[in-house]
């Protein structure tokens, strides 16, 4: 029989921190707490096994999970001795959910669960507090009817708003019993007015609370955040039943969340948030102000209001003893979740806390320094898309700040942009181009698509743990928080602060490492390299295998690659060189020539610039390698298009407008593609491959004269036979033996070829035998592969993603599956017909985190754009720390 | 040490018939022919494999080789008790090429090889006849001077042409030893001013001759016949040096070529043709009209010159004995070539003899029912690609013939239309699409592209064997050849015949199975399947394992397809179906729809026109699978492109010009082979797919009811992935669900996926779990596996081709090994995983022989277009014949 529930509290539990994919990551968690200690409500959790078991049957449950979930409750009942549905003391739950990963926000919560119209009086009689009771009640039927029944939310809060107006509260918790008796009364009649009424009996409750657990993990949202993070969506989800304790019995009670050490910016001491006689949602709502858990706390955050070292002295030493506890067990940063009722501590959840780029740095490093992990353990700590917000421009530390109001640093980073005020605006004016930053009285879940269309977030409510602070520190965007001194005003399209009212459009520019807000555009400059980033770069290279190249071209782009820490260049691509308007007209004159000898001659003019390109990159990169692309695109790419240029061409040329448009039209392709292009256009114009093998190993003379080393490496593109590369490499060895006749000197240099069609991976066995290189150009293998023209793929690839046809972008990440298969193959056979081929790969998979995950055992290298140079060398220590665990 | 050299000779060799690819084929057949006791002169072969090592080398012999031929050439000394080069009485050589596979006319040969100034009078004595001997020292001179040292052979030509003249001489035998030693003189003055005399020495002279042969084997015109006929370059021609015998040494001396059946027919008697007093090039050459060899030809051509059978009947007596023991040894029609020197027999070659589609049938099954071969033998003695000719159309029978001349029935066949007058004339105009026929004084190698380019040939001079009449038969195009009557005024750009004068770019009409050539273009006709040919294809599918299907979309096709003995339609494209003109506004109506339920409207109008047609397809076939495609093309195919049709679509649909002109640049990609297309349309658009599959089921019930079996098998294009078939299948599943539910009936009904893209074969095994079928799409997988679009590889696969990069056209024929490797995968794969799934291929490689041939092993059927499926069913058959001797 499967077991589907696995039970815990009271110093024990069936389940355990490494069981996350059965019990979900909270599930896991609270086992394990329970096992070592801490304490924890008991209860049980049903694994995501059922989940999925639930979405393969038609949304029914296994028969055996009734009879498993009864008996977790009667476990649960005796170890607290009381009874769910207990008229007189009443057992209640907390039906939660909980996937492998964490998804803040996304999935629907249900509290106070086996109230009802009797349980509720015995709950008021056994706390002695009615007030709490019926409040309990009224917020159970709230979210019950909201998340299990489906009743609009807002009908509920309509009914509040009025009693709130008409008795002049500022807040809930004003009203008296009666009044939330009414209040419970109208929220029945809506209910029965929908058809929707909150069941009475207790155990209806509870599969109605699971059902809509399982149900959210299919909602619009949780969907749109699962695509966000690359999240499978047959993972499913748990779900956590577990006796309710209450933060919001009396002011002797709290509810807080708290980091064991700053997620914001690493830094090694307790920080964290409460709400006194508060229940946990109203922390993560920010709808009040929190309080912080200790004093450091206040003094980084410059603030005033009390915290709980000095209000709860007792509780925040236990607090402070568990946090050790956990963070020693875990080895980790804890992110936890406490409530503390009558005087009393309970743990609720503790995961390893999400956290910004530069705290991953921070606490990396500072926990190798206590000891506390390797430096091997370090490098897996950073994710390396998270590298970026190292990397990503700060202001400019000499300019003027013009401060219009001050928040709370709730996620680091530099943000300049326009001013929108809704999600829609941000999505749709990104999508124009537009740099945007979104503002907000606070966010919520169906904010998160216009957050990450935004180059920062700044909102008005809510703390360093409000949804709009975690969101925006996992998808690494700057964000301001809690900037109480805002006045928001949606209908008019304007914000107010320090007396300055900006409106929609206008630039602002918002500090997310410490919390500023500035009225225009701020400068930006380059990051620093040094520091904790240098030391923890160089415990990446001495753990990773790959060589890590970049994509360069110009002098900056190589200068850039080297400041990153690349290894050499691993591509160049020398079309690009054309396009500069000095050559582009000797490019066009050679593309528009009617004979091989015309052609030479606008050959020959471009052979100058050529070679300075080449000789200025081999001196920047100072005898590192340098691999060079021929000539790849179609011709047709570098002819103008438009009338006005064509004629302006013309009379450049001193050709027809007519010879033009002839020659485009003759050059034009249905699939350009799968046209004359990469190493097609050396077999049917063996003249360009001539010119451009002469300018390198001219340069490489050149430069090698100057006494840095040069040994240039020559990559024919599009290669789909072993014949198609031996014409080419024919062309470049006769060329380079005239070349060094001529100069009466010589040069070493490889001759290798792209692997980017399905055929040159399936021959790559034979290829190889006359190849000193491949480089996998994983862009075009995955077009071909795939058959999806990277152009054209925006009319269904969102679809494809959306209904899971691709886990992820293909462009983005490797298709593992199948052009991964197809490298995997070729990178087999090559080896096989040439032990020494250099293997690597260039293009967008090059700096993706997942791409290199998979790739590193098949490959010596990859090459990547500079800026993810960094990147991508963590990525490879990464891979490198698996494969040895593997 | 290599053996670079067979001798043969004397009723022994050291070759065998087997040993064709060494030996090349006409010298392993004179080995052969020596070792069954035919009277061969003694001479010695060199391997092709000397050729190879000679082209690997830089055009140097081996070493080894020198010494090889010396002794060879000693032994045949020895043999005949001649001495090369002796004063007196010289042996002479022939020097002729033999590739693995004849290529007529292709190749150059060099008679007469030892005549110097000294050995020409020693041959004059030896034979008495200086006549003679000073004409094979003219004729040698010219050949070697044209064939070894590349001197213009018109300048020899006009020294002829003036002896001619001076001396009113019709023909050169004519001319005196005096006015033959004159001209000789006059070659030689031409040879030293030139810079290459012809060598006195016989040694040097022989080495020119053999690097002649091999030099031959790169001249443009084998390199063009190659192309043509599929022939790998690195085969290389062996050399066969052989004492010379002399049909022109007087009156008692012939030379001549035969076959043992009719070449045009395939009747069985003995066909031939011989000259008196004649070089074997004379009668190849075609300038003098040549004798038949027995009776029964001159009366099947209706010819009178006296036959061979009379005049030199002891001659003919002996050629009919070996006749019978070559056919019998080789057990297949043989040509052969002899020479009769003062009434003695000597057999110079035989090969299997080339022949026209409809003697290969005849001669195969005559065969079979002679005892001769078995059915499987027989199969492989029709190449698929002759079927071709018994399939196309012949002139109708009924039609009045307006015969203005008749000629010899050259190569069998109807061909009809414009008259040129030069190669160069027909392959211009045949590539603007018109049909032409070529009309020659004789053809000749140069030709060869102008032939292929036409409808058909037609020669004033020339017989049977003429350069004409084998490159035409050998080509499958009817040819007219001999029509004496014909007089060609090339430069008024006119002939003339029976008293009528055409011109360039007028109709004519050729029979080359009759010989009749007619002017203007007359009617022609569908050919008969019954007799010789019904019997055949009845052993070919006895034999065969694939099935055969075809693609048909209309009616027309289906019955087509059954007619050629498709077992059922193998691709039934739907989108052909939405362009007929009743139905394609509807579907613009569908692209142009705003909304899903605006494209239901329009789909709802297309969907009875789609029941209909399957409705129509499923009664044609009669219970015969049907494999119906869904929609495939992106849908900017059917939407207007130039601005009237777009004004007059508006106009019909209610809409404006800018609406249909938006649609079109939203629905524009800049790679539409690799857009939205095939299943992703399906994906996108659901509705569509609903449409189709409701049409499918609806029909396959309609037709059910009508008591005939219907089994739709329902193919989803363009697959990448399981998930994406699995979409799609739940829409079809869904669908047809639906229909039975509303219909009250059920059917069966298969689900399968077009393979064609290079992930989809990669994922077969996963794929196949939930398919019926595959169907490899070997069109798009070329595409997408070689990086190559079709419609743009003309600007670089004719280099590839001529560069050897590719063998042949990679999608005429299959390219093995890099698509064909990702099919062997797939299959091996899908079958793995569903050991039940139907495996084929469709589209143009389904139609070719070498691809079936590939493909037998790893399929269970193929499907191509209805005029194919015989020749696919024969290509399936030898493919069956040749798996079962491997």
């Amino acid at each position: 029989m499967t077991k589907w529930v696995y039970t815990f509290g009271n110093g024990t539990a069936e389940g355990r921190a490494d069981m996350r994919n059965l019990l979900g990551g909270k599930g896991a968690n609270l086992a394990e707490m329970a096992s070592i200690g801490c304490p924890v409500p008991p209860g049980f959790t049903i694994t995501t096994e059922a989940c999925t078991y639930y979405y393969q049957n038609n949304k029914a449950y296994s028969p055996e999970l009734k009879e498993q979930v009864l008996n977790g409750l009667k476990g649960v009942e005796a170890s607290m001795g009381k009874k769910f549905g207990d008229a007189e003391n009443p057992l209640l739950f907390s039906v939660r959910s909980g996937a492998r990963v964490s998804m803040p926000g996304m999935m629907d919560t249900i509290l106070n669960l086996g109230l009802n119209d009797q349980t509720v009086e015995g709950l008021a009689k056994a706390s002695g507090n009615p007030k709490f009771a019926y409040d309990s009640y009224r917020r159970f039927i709230q979210m019950y009817s909201d998340t299990a029944m489906g009743v609009d939310i807002h009908k509920f809060e309509a009914v509040l708003d009025r009693v709130r107006e008409e008795n002049g509260y500022k807040h809930d918790n004003e009203m008296t019993v009666e009044q939330l008796k009414d209040v419970i009364a109208e929220y029945k009649k809506i209910g029965i007015a929908e058809g929707k009424p909150v069941p009475q009996d207790v155990y209806e409750q509870l599969w109605g609370a699971i059902g809509a657990v399982f149900g959210s993990w299919m909602s619009e949202r949780a969907i749109f955040y699962r695509k966000l993070n690359n999240i499978p969506a047959d993972w499913g989800t748990a779900v956590n039943v577990q006796t309710m304790v209450f933060g919001n019995s009396g002011d002797n009670s709290a509810t807080g969340v708290c980091f064991s050490r700053d997620a914001a910016t690493g830094e090694n001491y307790f920080y964290g948030e409460y709400l006194k006689n508060a229940q946990g949602e109203d922390v993560v709502a920010g709808i009040r102000t929190p309080q912080q858990i200790s004093k450091i706390g206040n003094e980084r955050r410059h603030l005033t209001l009390p915290c709980m070292e000095e209000e709860f002295p007792e509780v925040y030493k236990q607090l402070c003893d568990i946090r050790k506890k956990l963070e020693t067990h875990y080895k980790d940063m804890q992110d936890m979740e406490f409530t503390v009722e009558n005087g009393k501590l309970f743990m609720l959840q503790t995961r390893n806390g999400k956290r910004t780029g530069l705290a991953a740095l921070k606490v990396a490093v500072d926990m190798v320094h206590e000891g506390l992990i390797t430096k091997r353990e370090a490098v897996t700590r950073v994710e390396p898309g998270h590298l970026d917000q190292l990397l990503h421009p700060m202001f400019d530390k000499s300019a003027q700040r013009d401060v219009m109001a001050q928040g709370l640093p709730a996620s680091p980073g530099a943000a300049v942009g326009q001013i929108v005020f809704n999600a829609a605006d941000a999505e749709q004016q990104a999508a124009e181009g537009k740099k945007v930053v979104l503002v907000r009285v606070e966010t919520s879940p169906e904010d998160i698509a216009g957050m990450h269309a935004s180059q920062g977030v700044l909102t008005a409510r809510g703390g360093m743990t409000s949804h709009a602070a975690v969101v925006a520190r996992g998808m690494g965007i700057p964000c301001v928080s809690g900037v109480s001194d805002l006045r928001i005003d949606y209908a008019a399209q304007t914000l107010t602060a320090g007396g300055v009212t900006l409106k929609a459009g206008d630039m602002i520019s918002l500090d997310g490492t410490t919390g500023q807000v500035m009225r225009g555009a701020l400068p930006l400059r380059d990051p620093e390299m040094a520091g904790d980033f240098g030391e923890f770069m160089g415990w990446v290279d001495e753990i990773k295998h790959l060589v890590v190249r970049a994509n360069a071209e110009t002098p900056k782009d190589a200068d850039t690659a080297r400041k990153f820490g690349a290894e050499g260049i691993g591509l160049c691509r020398t079309e690009h060189m054309f396009f500069d308007p000095s050559r582009i007209n000797h490019m066009r004159e050679m593309i528009l020539a009617k004979t091989e000898a015309d052609r030479r001659q606008a050959l020959d003019k471009l052979l100058p610039y050529q070679r300075n390109d080449f000789v200025q990159l081999f001196k920047i990169m100072e005898g590192l390698p340098v691999t060079i692309r021929l000539l790849d695109p179609p011709l047709h790419e570098f002819l103008p298009h438009k009338l006005a240029e064509q004629e302006e061409i013309a009379k450049e040329l001193g050709v027809t407008v007519e010879e033009i448009q002839a020659r485009t039209a003759q050059l034009h392709e249905a699939n350009p593609m799968l046209g004359l292009r990469g190493c097609r256009l050396a077999v049917v114009f063996p003249e360009i491959c001539e010119m451009q093998t002469r300018a390198i190993i001219e340069a490489a003379l050149e430069v090698s004269a100057q006494g840095i080393k040069v040994v240039p490496e020559i990559e024919v593109p599009l290669i789909s036979s072993k014949k198609e590369l031996e014409i080419c490499k024919k062309i470049i060895d006769e060329t380079a033996e005239k070349v060094f006749a001529e100069k009466g000197q010589k040069v070493e240099y490889l001759v290798g070829t792209m692997i980017e069609l399905p055929r040159a991976a399936l021959l790559a066995g034979e290829i190889a035998e006359i190849a000193d290189f491949f480089e996998f150009g994983t862009n075009d293998l995955t077009q071909t592969t795939l058959g999806m023209s990277r152009d054209d793929a925006g009319s269904f690839l969102p679809k494809y993603v959306e209904k899971g046809i691709y886990d992820r972008d293909p462009f983005q990440s490797l298709d593992t599956n199948g052009v991964g298969k197809l490298i995997a193959m070729a990178c087999k056979d090559g080896a096989a017909t040439n032990p020494n081929i250099y293997l690597s790969i260039c293009g967008e998979h090059g700096g993706d985190a997942a791409s290199i995950m998979f790739l590193n055992k098949y490959l010596k290298g990859v090459s990547c754009s500079p800026y993810r140079v960094p990147l991508a060398r963590l990525a490879a220590a990464q891979a490198a720390v698996k494969a040895k665990k593997a």
